[in-house]
């Protein structure tokens, strides 16, 4: 016989060993016994709703590779729901474990809480597997492990939400601690009769083309292969690009990248794009708001895409050859290659870079513009932070972020649901400060400014989710929150009901919120006022915003009526047909 | 052609004929076009997030007979879905708007934002055919308002909520308006060839009961007999119990009135009931958590129940006897049966009215505790009033509370969700003060003191949904709030893990809230502490509590370990187990 672990060990052992450190969640009479086993492997972050607490788990795995929490059957997983779809649309990685009842109360259909009263308990497993890649129903110690890997190994794989249901007697029972011993990996590939050719042509592409350019999309962060990446990039100095979904998945100070391609809303970008024949493309996920209404999709003819499990060339699709492998051929066939085009001179393009100097070379003027704001505050933004633009205003002015290295940035891409940034804001963090720890302790205790976690957030899409700033400040984690304050929902505004009340919120004192949600009375100074641009100027240099610990607060006063580059048209639309009224 | 009408106006028209006033919701870009429509027929609620408005929707209905809410395609419905199971598991009727993308990008499988970039437009769907007892999605302006009137008449009739999709470019289609001059109603019964042996059966067991008794379950709510109910309790003056779910469904002043049937947790009571011969139940519910684990489910040999479209007698089962229509015959008949059992002299048997009287005869000493807290703030509560008992310690411990006439109650029953009843209570006051201008206008302006929204809530639960305070605010409810203050998941340490970590809850400063969220300057001072029983004799007397307008807060400290007496014993168990270890 070989050893046994309990089964709840054997659960948080797994995750620990994938480097998950901390598990997000709420209690409920079906997952209390499991979470008795949370430490010592993980430490248990307490989070104030399920759906806040998959929100948080979601930005936890952006920043640490892999995420996951714990609710209770029925009431609390159908509250996570929201942001395990998410999830699933924008492929985090996210572990959802569910308390259920004893095996016992399930066999027998018992009409317990938690239920429709009416026997069935297969319901709940029914919907999330609608918006997870693979589940797991542990009710047998003998199948068990193994179905706890195999959805792990799902959850590496695809990127996206697996489900694991334990139920309240099984959490202690006795499993085998056998496969403890091997680590789940991502599978080894196995060579694709299709790569030689797939790899020919494209170095044929390569060697003929005259005007190559390089595009990053989101999917790229889960493909693995980012260090390559960067290299492409410094190898070729090809122009770059990302998608908004994959800012900050490459080296934004490189002299090659140049922002977030949008498509028809800067033409300049795309007459050079449009006129390219050869992209190489990363991670596509070609949503119509990620792909600026599809105006923003490269030309497929002159495309050769990274995609997930695939490589497709113009209209043809090479199956199980995997991108970070057919990368690294292509990287070393490329020092093999004569006259690789480079470039020489180089464009004239814009950088992120250039746009935010030009613009802060003078100083604001007139009421603050969202045009302008999110141009002015991006030299706030220092190697190591975490950016998170909202969906809605904060979310478009965000893009234009000129991010230095080593940042991470998060930002609408296709879910776009109102109020997720603040729990994953608070997610990210935790993950970031546990990094940071884990990086000192490796360098010997040597100390670098930590790292912020940086939240720019609508007043409307805060008032979602606010319960959450209080894990914030108990937590003491890095963050600050810009509240963009526009007296409601301006992205609904600028797409339709510019006047109308059922775009207005309540109008709350924000900066009381520290106080509220139990920040030390020490901590309760750390909130600013932003109204003008000399405001803006005076709370960027101040150290207790910059320097400070834990939450910290800016509410911006900004016009209903305005918005960031991307939405005034559509906001002048709007304007417009008031007006014919 | 007979006339035609936008399909918006079909819906919201319906709505409007079946009584209900307001519509609870949050804007989305798939539902903007559709909230353009809710007025004149119905007032828009914008609420801070869709489970919230899920929640209020579910309280609006149980005081308006039914609720509404509106919510956006994805992101929006799927923040609802435990809102909306609760109400099925619960018997809520609520109908659930999602407005949808437009037909042809449905058609088209374009990857828009809000789905999962895959071209699937039916997983929501699909998740809502889980939880409702209705679904229409309305594609064709041929079929809408049939449609329309099907799902509404599926909702009444199970009293369990319907999904209604509308795509934006069906808003404003037109539909025919012929149906709209024949209002939806329930069904008349078709008489049923078993109902003659059912009264037969029925009448006999009444001559020949020696000990008969009344049971009242929630179910009831939905049968629509509370008017002959009554007659019932007040023409036989056989002893009468409700369950947890039935509470405030009869008249609780009615000295045949016993209160809550709790089981084992009382002996006295369950020597009474154990050894009736004749139990009248009327809408049956029995979850464990609504029946005491069982131990409150009367003698089934002995009872007759009412359920939804059937009586049971004993083990047989008479499909499609209408309760409210066999208890006109029952009452009917009962007036020609001689000697039915008067209980001459009446038995000895607690009452809650007694109950709370002895227990305020002696003014309160030494610390407060959970036992007496209830039935010493019983008195606060005064006819037209709602009492909201949220899941946890609160829930248990107003199940002792002596309710006056003309009040409602709502506390945990099957789907025990925490969090839901705040939300639910301004729900609940929105549709009480909608009552209280339509009777106050029928009897000619005439002003009575307005009832009141009472809520207790514990501090876990409040932090679940507390955004909820900002909407009773900015719509001047009636409400007063109890926050439970015990440092945690009472609830939870009864059951398992005492002191763990995980039991805990961040510490606000709660009655900051009306500051926080918006409240005027004015009304701020509307919070109040209790520490003892000298603070809650004074808070109670206090007219700014008892007659104030708007939100009022009364923080009150109790014990971590302190518990309603039904949950002591599970508590010592833990207390326990804490000390073996």
């Amino acid at each position: 016989m070989p050893p046994t672990v309990k089964l709840a060990e054997y659960l948080f052992t797994r995750l620990h060993q994938l480097g998950i450190q901390s598990i997000h969640g709420v209690p409920g009479d079906f997952n209390l016994e499991l979470l008795d086993f949370v430490e010592p492997s993980l430490r248990w972050i307490g989070s104030c709703n399920e759906l806040n607490a998959g929100y948080a788990a979601n930005g936890y795995s952006r920043i640490n590779g892999l995420g996951a929490l714990i609710t209770t059957f029925g009431v609390g997983e159908l509250s996570a729901v929201n942001a395990i779809a998410g999830a699933f649309a924008e492929r985090a990685p996210i572990i959802h474990i569910v308390g259920t009842p004893d095996r016992a109360v399930q066999d027998n259909r018992t009409q317990i809480h938690h239920t429709f009263n009416d026997g069935n308990f297969r319901r709940f497993a029914l919907i999330h597997a609608q918006i997870t890649v693979a589940q797991a129903n542990l009710i047998d110690p003998r199948t068990s492990p193994a179905q706890i890997d195999a959805v792990l190994e799902q959850c590496l794989i695809h990127h996206r939400p697996v489900y694991i249901e334990v139920p309240v007697d099984m959490v202690t029972a006795p499993v085998s601690a056998a496969r403890l011993a091997s680590p789940i990996t991502i599978p080894e590939p196995i060579p694709s009769r299709h790569r030689p050719e797939a790899l020919a042509l494209v170095l044929q592409r390569i060697k003929a083309s005259q005007r190559p350019m390089i595009f990053v999309d989101g999917e790229t962060n889960g493909l693995g292969l980012r260090k390559e990446l960067h290299e492409l990039l410094e190898k070729t100095h090809w122009p770059t690009w990302t998608s908004p979904f994959g800012k900050g998945l490459v080296d934004e100070t490189l002299p090659n990248f140049h922002g977030v391609y949008m498509g028809k809303e800067k033409m300049h970008q795309k007459s050079f794009i449009d006129a390219c024949d050869l992209i190489l493309v990363f991670g596509p996920h070609f949503s119509t708001t990620n792909s600026f209404q599809k105006t923003a999709v490269p030309n497929p003819a002159a495309s050769i895409s990274f995609a997930h499990t695939a490589i497709h060339i113009g209209d043809r699709k090479f199956e199980d050859v995997l991108p970070k492998q057919f990368l690294v051929d292509i990287l070393q066939a490329l020092d093999e290659i004569p006259n690789v085009t480079k470039y020489e001179p180089y464009p004239e393009l814009e950088t992120p870079q250039g746009l935010v100097r030009s613009t802060c070379l003078t100083p604001g003027d007139g009421p603050l513009t969202q045009k302008e704001f999110y141009l002015r505050l991006s030299p706030f933004v220092r190697p190591g932070d975490i950016v998170l633009g909202e969906t809605g205003t904060a979310g478009y002015g965000t893009r234009e972020f000129a991010l230095p290295r080593d940042t991470w940035y998060m930002g609408p891409v296709t879910w776009l649901s109102i109020g997720q940034m603040l729990p994953a804001a608070q997610g990210a963090a935790l993950a970031q400060s546990e990094r940071e720890a884990k990086s000192s302790k490796a360098e010997g205790g040597s100390k670098t400014k930590p790292g912020r976690t940086i939240l720019l957030i609508g007043d409307g899409s805060l008032q979602m989710t606010v319960q959450e700033l209080s894990t914030i400040i108990r937590e003491n984690l890095n963050v600050v929150v810009f509240v963009l304050n526009n007296n409601g929902y301006t992205i609904e505004r600028c797409i339709h009901g510019l006047n109308q009340k059922y775009n207005d919120v309540a109008a709350w004192r924000y900066l009381e919120a520290p106080n509220f949600f139990g920040a030390k009375e020490s901590a309760q100074s750390s909130t600013f006022t932003v109204q003008n641009w000399a405001d803006l100027s005076r709370v960027m240099a101040d150290k207790n915003l910059a320097d400070g610990e834990g939450l910290r607060m800016v509410e911006v006063f900004l016009d209903q009526d305005d918005a960031p580059a991307g939405l005034l048209r559509l906001l002048a639309l709007q304007v417009e047909a008031q007006k014919s009224k």
